[in-house]
């Protein structure tokens, strides 16, 4: 396992559930969803044809709540048989216009953490989301002067983040990733020869749950991001 | 007038409407929405509509395929009073899923212009749009190999502009950007003192629309992308 970061010159941080809640209100929005549609079918079964709907949608709509709006609204025409009545479709756009102005709850520490890292490191965001919706996220956290600048993949698999070290022009051993997700944080930089810290959220998005082996794992699970400063230093 | 490019490090091209066609299908998607709610309202009415729903939702939704989707969503019920038929909703994200699946036709000479200039000059692509949706239509496009990265803009304002040399670690003066808006490619570059090129395109959404004092103007405007090779020897 690497735990030696002496090369790193560049950290990344996942946005979304790293630096602050995400999921939750996700979660939120297909409960309140799932209420709206409770006349057509169970909540446990709206649940999954979302989640079917957004697997099918993702190579079309990408990431973030646009796209997740749009799989909620192709739904309920689906799954009431055309008879889902307009007012509850401008409810469903209201769910996704609240999600997109909702405040941005911090995580614990995560100020504090910046504030020493960004002495030593450069500091960048590294999210799948929407770019849009992330700046204002970023804006609004109180985090901008902590990073140098926000990175916008549209998948964060291995090529995604080979582009983004060229464009950094560092070394993978120079680049360390810090999320929640084993699959898009972790296991593509671990494959690339990058180094990753992982910080499990409490709530993970079925699709970005991976079964890891934990004796062939080489990067380290920390329980908050205030075990980062002492790792770094 | 600064027609002198001897300084250009890194020449940032706007991708609609300046790389391949892409203002078109917006007005065709319009006009099919129009047909759709036609026995609600006239086409002129809908389109007057549609524009302000766009502009409501711009801040929220920010640009891109799937904003414009949403809104015309949001337009077919308001405008049908809650009256519009599911069907009519699905025919709408059909209309979205199209455009974003559209094949990509590039703008008469841009190839050959991209080969002569990747020779000397780092080549950006600096976008405004959707990143997933770009970097699908680069890939389409047959360009990927002339550019070195994506840069996604929220917005192209100056501080966008300002932020991306920073990143780029250049001075302005030596950062060129191309594109057929002079509200987003040409004005705020030329503001921060950076270099800019308008290509205009046959077609301008109505937002994307300025007056400029053509005596005042500080850029070239060039007819067609063929005449860059030439200038920028």
């Amino acid at each position: 396992m690497n735990t030696n970061y002496k090369d790193i010159k560049v950290i990344g941080f996942d946005a979304d559930d790293t630096l602050w809640v995400n999921e939750t209100y996700f979660r939120d929005a297909e409960k309140e969803f799932a209420k709206l549609l409770s006349q057509f079918e169970t909540e446990n079964k709206i649940d999954q044809e979302l989640f079917k709907m957004e697997m099918k949608n993702l190579p079309i709509y990408g990431y973030g709540v646009k796209g997740f709006v749009l799989s909620m609204v192709e739904m309920a025409i689906e799954l009431s048989n055309n008879t889902v009545p307009p007012q509850t479709i401008s409810n469903i756009l209201e769910i996704g216009k609240k999600m997109i102005n909702k405040e941005v709850e911090l995580i614990e520490g995560v100020e504090k953490v910046l504030q020493h890292l960004s002495k030593k490191y450069r500091l960048i965001v590294a999210t799948k989301g929407d770019l849009l919706d992330q700046e204002r996220k970023l804006e609004k956290s109180g985090l901008l002067d902590y990073f140098h600048h926000i990175e916008i993949l549209s998948d964060k698999k291995e090529s995604n983040y080979s582009k983004l070290l060229n464009h950094l022009d560092i070394k993978p051993s120079e680049f360390l990733m810090i999320g929640n997700s084993l699959k898009s944080d972790v296991l593509p930089l671990i494959n690339i020869k990058a180094n990753a810290i992982h910080i499990p959220f409490h709530t993970t998005w079925q699709h970005e749950r991976v079964n890891v082996n934990e004796k062939e794992a080489r990067f380290l699970t920390l329980k908050s991001i205030l075990e980062l400063p002492n790792l770094l230093n």
